[in-house]
């Protein structure tokens, strides 16, 4: 079940709308198979590990480990249920029943109906928690957010003239792109893309196809068109606005805008992740800039930080990595949990995770 | 040999103008005796060593591991290379000659002369920092300075009412109380007297009597006289002054003035640490605030850094660890090499060290 867990790791951020699940075949004590949700509504875990097996006489009596109950519903795909049953499955080990109103817990009455043996066992906490992440998007509305911030050691994210490179060195930024691949979209405040013109892909080797789509936070449209972000058409770009028209030299078939209404001066927050969760997007992964940040902290959005530290130091003065929260007494500070820290050479990685 | 560092750690902080020694004597593959510097000036690492050894019979033809090179010249100890000779030890193992002028290298000769046999090896990188932070002082007059910090995951030490109570948890205050047993003095700005009214003693049960001598910087000599600095007998307390009169009504004993140049509007810190050193101390502690911090980091005299992190956030706007560095570019920051992290709870602990 753990090498299940880690197979729902490698799904991770390129499975949506699906949640990434991992699943692991053993017959006669050994592995024969290990499977993950495909990409974007593809195969699910379960069929992509039965796939692996060429002899599909060698399924009969089987096992099969998986971190989500199986779907017993047809939906771009014919349900994975079916399949166990087909092929003759002994024993079906499951990590959590899936809250889906469509499963939940449907399938395993129908696995025992055929004498299957099913057992339950809520494996881990991380596959609880990657689960709870497609249950929270599906039945509560809310995505998954995740704050990543490259800071200094004192939490500036640049100096008092804006220069930022690099704060964080080449081993936290590949892990960074890591993360851009591990999530279905990315969220970024205007101030951001103006100040640098990142391209925002992942640009590791063998992972380039995994750049998740991009939302923008560009209230009067204007973020110039020949800015990078603009310039890769094999994924969507949508950008959020308020103000202004919709501008037609920038007329690209992946480009998309989406109106919202303001809640004072600003972009309404609440309805920009309604947007992002009614398009199908678990996992958001925000790269800033401080803004954006602190208007997702006060509002009590974000999930996970992952939170990059240079062992340098700027002093006041320079750019912090969390906008003004009107944070006056020790007890409105915003807590959250420790949940790592792992070195990358002179740099360390520290993730935190919602209370 | 590392036993005897371990030894000498337990040392640190206490024996100044002594260096943190440590000395563990073998006979026959057995442990019979583990000795360290005693406080201020009394007894050496390899002295009180051999004292644990009531039998003195037993330390014929027994080796001695030390962490530094033992001393040959007569202080307000007699040398230890004669009590090496007096009790007849077969092997002396040295992890680094002394580069004090009175001695390095003139006891190794010493005891050659006498037959017995003396290794040298450089042991650890630990041991060598530590006698590194005797020979600064020594030879360059340089003290070591730890810098002490509590932040926010942002790196803020108060909220913008200047609330700090409490950033970190109660695992990190006491990790921060042993800091205080493990150095010689400690160097605080009058702000943070001010502010918060500290004690800044050590209130580890059983290490009371560690709390740290106290330098205190208060230009114009304007902390009230009932705070609590003042109240502790047990210790010195020196005052760094450039204006106005010494307060005739706090005329106590372990008070002391020290008249101190300006630099420009404030004290000149290089006058200060050299007072410092002059009277012995080698290694200083220094609890902030963000603007003795921040002068000591831009005037590249900090040697390590201890910095304790809540998983809280407060964002801009709450007081920075750091003060104003004139920090514009990224070739400007100071740079520090990550040594260690640990988690204490839901606090992390970085330390970091010069370059």
């Amino acid at each position: 079940m753990q090498l299940a867990e880690r197979m729902a790791h490698r799904a991770i951020g390129s499975t949506h709308p699906n949640p990434p699940v991992g699943a692991i075949i053993v017959k006669d004590k050994t592995i024969i198979a290990r499977g993950w949700t495909q990409k974007n509504g593809s195969l699910h875990a379960e069929v992509h590990a039965i796939n692996q097996v060429r002899n599909k006489k060698q399924l009969e009596g089987a096992s099969i480990y998986t971190t989500l109950e199986p779907c017993s519903h047809i939906g771009k795909n014919p349900p994975c249920v079916d399949k166990i049953i087909k092929y003759k499955f002994l024993k079906v080990f499951i990590s959590e029943i899936d809250k889906n109103a469509l499963v939940k817990g449907k399938s395993i009455k129908k696995l025992r109906k055929r004498k299957i043996k099913v057992i339950v066992r809520n494996f881990g906490k991380e596959t609880r928690y990657i689960n709870k992440v497609f249950f929270d998007s599906l039945n509560n509305n809310r995505p998954h957010i995740t704050l990543k911030i490259a800071s200094t050691a004192d939490g500036k994210i640049a100096t008092k003239s804006k220069k930022s490179k690099w704060i964080t060195n080449s081993v936290s930024r590949q892990h960074g792109h890591m993360l851009r691949a591990q999530n279905d979209c990315m969220l970024i405040g205007r101030g951001t893309i103006v100040e640098d013109n990142p391209s925002l892909d992942c640009r590791l080797r063998g992972l380039e196809s995994f750049s998740p789509d991009l939302f923008i936070l560009d209230s009067t449209m204007s973020i110039p068109n020949h800015y990078k972000i603009f310039s890769n058409h094999s994924r969507n770009v949508f950008v959020f606005y308020s103000d202004g028209k919709k501008r037609s030299n920038l007329n690209k078939k992946n480009i998309k805008y989406i109106k919202i209404s303001k809640k004072g001066s600003e972009l309404s927050l609440g309805e920009i992740l309604n947007k992002i969760t009614n398009l199908g997007y678990m996992r958001i992964l925000v790269e800033g800039g401080s803004h954006l940040s602190g208007s997702l902290l006060k509002n009590n959005y974000v999930n996970e930080i992952q939170w990059f530290r240079a062992s340098k130091i700027i002093g006041k003065g320079g750019v912090d990595a969390v906008s003004d929260m009107g944070v006056s007494n020790m007890k409105s500070t915003k807590n959250f949990v420790l949940l790592e820290s792992k070195n990358y050479g002179n740099d360390i990685l520290t993730i935190y995770r919602k209370k």
